[in-house]
C-alpha cells in the first residue's frame, strides 16, 4: 500500500464522506456516514472527525482538507465566501485553517453572489466545479448540479460568473410526504414510469407558472382516471425538475450543451429530463468530482510545503 | 325570533361551519368547529352533525343542506360531480340525499373537469360560485378563490367552463414549516411587510420558472444582507401567490377584471397581489358567498315541497 498523503472530507448538511488519499491522488480508504453538519453540530465537529481518523489509523501529521457545510456560520469554523465573479483558483487560496488543532486541518470557502436582486450561496459545489472543470478550463460552461438544493452555474474561463439555487429536491421531499399528494404517491414501488416522468417534465417546462397546478393534477388524475402511485410520484418529480430546467435553460445554452454533475438516481432522472427536452447533457460523476476537487486543492495547498 | 327553515353546512377538509337559516335566508345561529372531513371520518359524520343540531335545538323535521368534502369518496356519502361545462343550476339539481336518516339531509355534488391533459376537481367552491355569481349571471367571469387549494375558474353565462387548482396555500404551509426556509421565517411576528410581499409577487409573476430559486433567495438574502423573519415570510408568500397569478392571469382577463372570492387575511393578501400587478379585482366575501349559495340551493330544493 502506498503511503497516505492527506485526508479529504466532503462535509455536507446531512452526510459526511472521508477519503484517505495518496500523493498520486489515489483513494486508499473511503468512509461514509450520516454525521453531516446537523449531527456534528451536536456531537462536536472535532470529535466526529477524530473518530473517523482513528478508525482509519491516520498518522498524526496527516493534513485534512474539508469542503462543504462544515465551513458555514453554523458549522465548525466559518470559512467565508469567495464573491462572484469567483475564480475557482481563489477557492483553494482562501482555505481557512482550523485553530487550536495540532493537525493541519483546513476548510475551503464557499462562493457568494452578493447581488441584492439575486442573492445566493454555495458550499461544497465549488469543490465539485473545481474537480469537474479544472482550474483554467477555457470557454463557457453551463453546469447543472441537481440535489436537495440544485445549483445552476455559469462558468467562463475558470471563473464562476453567476449561479442560482433551486430547492427542487427539498420541495419534492415535502410535497410527496407532507401534503395531500402523499395520498397519491402512497405505496409507490420503485418501478420507474419514464413516460409519466418525461410528460411531466415537458408540461412543466412549457408552462412553469402552472407548477402548483400540475402537481395537484397528479391527484385529480387519479381521482378521475385512476393511475398508479408510481405514475403520480414520477409526475411530481418530473414537474419539479421541468420547472427547474425551464429556469436553468432560459439563458444562453453553450453549443456543447449542459454539464451535468450528478450521481446515481439523480443523474439518471436529470439525463431523462434533458433527453425529454432534446438538450445535450454531458454527465460528470458528482462523487468523483468532489474528490478530484479536494485533491487539486490539497496539492495546491501542501505541495509547496514539507507537509506532503 | 323567526322560525328556522333549514340548516346549511359547509363541511370542508378541516373545518365545519353550520348556519341555522330562516325562510328569508337570514342567519339565526352560526357554529364553527374543526370537525372537518378528516376529523369527522374518525368520529362519524352522523354523530358530528347530530351533536351540532342538538346544540342549536334544531327541530327533528328541519332539513339540512351540506356542501363540501362531506360529499367526497372519502367523506360521508359520495355526492359525485357535475362535469364541465357545468351549469351552476345543475349543481343544485344533483344534490344527493343521505340514506338511512329520518331527517332530510342532502349533499351537493362537486364539479369535475374530465380532461386527461388537465384533470381537476372542486367540492365546496361550486357553492361559493353559486352564491357569488347567481344562477344566471350573463357574461364571462374569471374567478380567483384563494386557499389551501386555490381555484381559478372561468364562468360564462352561469356555466363553469374550465378551472384549475393551485396548491398554493398548502405549499406555503410546508415550505415555511418543513424546509430549510423555516430557519429564515422562524420568529416572524405578525407585522406585515407589504413592500417585500409586493416585490416577491412581481418577481415571481415575471419569472415563474424561477419560483424554487426565489423561495431559496429568502434565505440567501438573510445570510448575505440580513433581513427580518417577517420579510422572509412575506417573500415566500408573495412568491407562491405571484406564480399562481402568472398562471391564473395567463388567459384572457375580462374587462371587469378578476372576481376574488376570499375572506380575512387571504382576501387582504390577494388584493395586495393584484394591486402589485395593476389588475382590477372585485372582492366577494367567501363566507357570505357559500352561505348565499347554500340558501339558493335550499330554496330551489325545498321551496316546492312542504318541507319548507
Amino acid at each position: 500500500m502506498t503511503e497516505p498523503a492527506y485526508v479529504a472530507v466532503d462535509w455536507g448538511t446531512s452526510s459526511f464522506r472521508l477519503w484517505l488519499v495518496d500523493r498520486a491522488g489515489q483513494v486508499l480508504t473511503e468512509r461514509r456516514s450520516g454525521e453531516g453538519m446537523l449531527a456534528a453540530a451536536k456531537a462536536g465537529f472535532p470529535a466526529v472527525l477524530r473518530s473517523h481518523l482513528a478508525a482509519i489509523e491516520a498518522p498524526d501529521h496527516l493534513p485534512v482538507l474539508v469542503c462543504g457545510m462544515a465551513g458555514a456560520k453554523t458549522g465548525w469554523v466559518e470559512a467565508g465566501y469567495v464573491d462572484t465573479p469567483a475564480p475557482l483558483s481563489a477557492v483553494l487560496k482562501q482555505a481557512v485553517r482550523v485553530p487550536g488543532e495540532a493537525r493541519d486541518i483546513r476548510i475551503l470557502p464557499g462562493i457568494a453572489q452578493r447581488d441584492a436582486a439575486a442573492p445566493d450561496v454555495m458550499r461544497g459545489e465549488e469543490t465539485q466545479l473545481l474537480g469537474a472543470l479544472g482550474l483554467d478550463a477555457a470557454g463557457e460552461a453551463l453546469v447543472c448540479m441537481p440535489g436537495t438544493h440544485s445549483k445552476w452555474v455559469r462558468v467562463r474561463d475558470g471563473v464562476v460568473e453567476r449561479f442560482s439555487t433551486f430547492m427542487t429536491g427539498e420541495l419534492f421531499s415535502v410535497v410527496s410526504r407532507e401534503t395531500i399528494l402523499s395520498l397519491a404517491v402512497a405505496g409507490a414501488d420503485e418501478a420507474e414510469d419514464v413516460a409519466s416522468f418525461k410528460a411531466a417534465v415537458k408540461a412543466a417546462y412549457e408552462a412553469p407558472a402552472f407548477a402548483a397546478n400540475l402537481l395537484f393534477g397528479a391527484r385529480s388524475r387519479q381521482l378521475l382516471f385512476g393511475g398508479t402511485p408510481a405514475a403520480a410520484r414520477e409526475t411530481l418529480s418530473g414537474t419539479l425538475i421541468g420547472v427547474e430546467l425551464a429556469a436553468g435553460l432560459s439563458g444562453l445554452v453553450p453549443q456543447a450543451g449542459v454539464k451535468l454533475i450528478a450521481s446515481g438516481r439523480l443523474a439518471m432522472l436529470y439525463r431523462l429530463a434533458f433527453e425529454a427536452l432534446s438538450v445535450n447533457a454531458d454527465t460528470v460523476d458528482a462523487d468523483e468530482a468532489v474528490r478530484r476537487g479536494l485533491s487539486m486543492a490539497a496539492a495546491a495547498i501542501w505541495t509547496k510545503s514539507e507537509d506532503l
